[in-house]
């Protein structure tokens, strides 16, 4: 079996955000020569999470809403009491987006 | 490595419904001639998800029950103001299909 | 395409709890002579699920109430009925874990 790796970088800001990284993908795939096989992509980051769905502002808004519902990021976590963990004082309150991480996955396959 | 492709129909109605894809996939993998490998299963849509889990029908009653629940169809989504959006007047009300099936994700690895 | 299958035996108590499955992974993928591929790992049971993410022990009590909150345990499934089921009286009452297992999926594709 052929295996290529790539790494792809994505700049991140604070709060729920989403980026669309079909073209980055398709041009990742395309110039690995691979014709038939399969993608596996997956979050370098425990905080960050992969989904397939429609890219439409409107359903992304609803999607945001939704997981702040879900996993609100003020909810008191005990992860987020910095100062009780043995990390850097400037270490972000990050707990719900390591939850919505671990519901939604950060990892997909995609049949090439 | 050797690839085979497959698609498989199924038809759906409104609203959230259960259909057990095993002895279908079964007979895919079989007629394949896969022996040892993986079957990656997608859905061809973004109102439909994947599960692997016990097909008992109170389960999946439970299972429509909380599905209802965290993402209730009727909770107002701005991406179900199809009037507001660039598509036929006959688009469906779906955002909480979507919301569904991202969280229960749309893809399933399976070893053969 | 070279495949390797093993079983991993994890002994699990009752309630929601937490194996780090990382050192016994890492063990079976060294000792199969992958270099380079997929290492698929998926549950055999229908009540257990598998999250790649940061193991801290704040973090995993906020996940526990987490999920606890999400689908609580004693919510009155119509699957934790068991006298309604054809299945042996001593039956666990886990329809919770499975609807934990089914948000949370239980196979996870790991590029080695």
């Amino acid at each position: 079996m052929r295996v290529s790796s790539h790494t792809l970088a994505v700049a991140t800001g604070r709060g729920i955000e989403f980026h669309d990284l079909t073209p980055a993908l398709r041009a990742l795939v395309a110039g690995s020569g691979l014709r038939e096989g399969l993608a596996l992509v997956s979050c370098g980051h425990t905080t960050t999470a992969l989904v397939v769905n429609e890219n439409e502002p409107r359903l992304l808004e609803d999607l945001r809403r939704f997981l702040v519902r879900l996993a609100p990021p003020d909810a008191g976590y005990l992860h987020d009491e910095i100062y009780l963990r043995d990390c850097p004082p400037d270490e972000p309150e990050n707990t719900h987006a390591h939850l919505l991480a671990m519901m939604l996955n950060s990892t997909e396959s995609i049949a090439v």
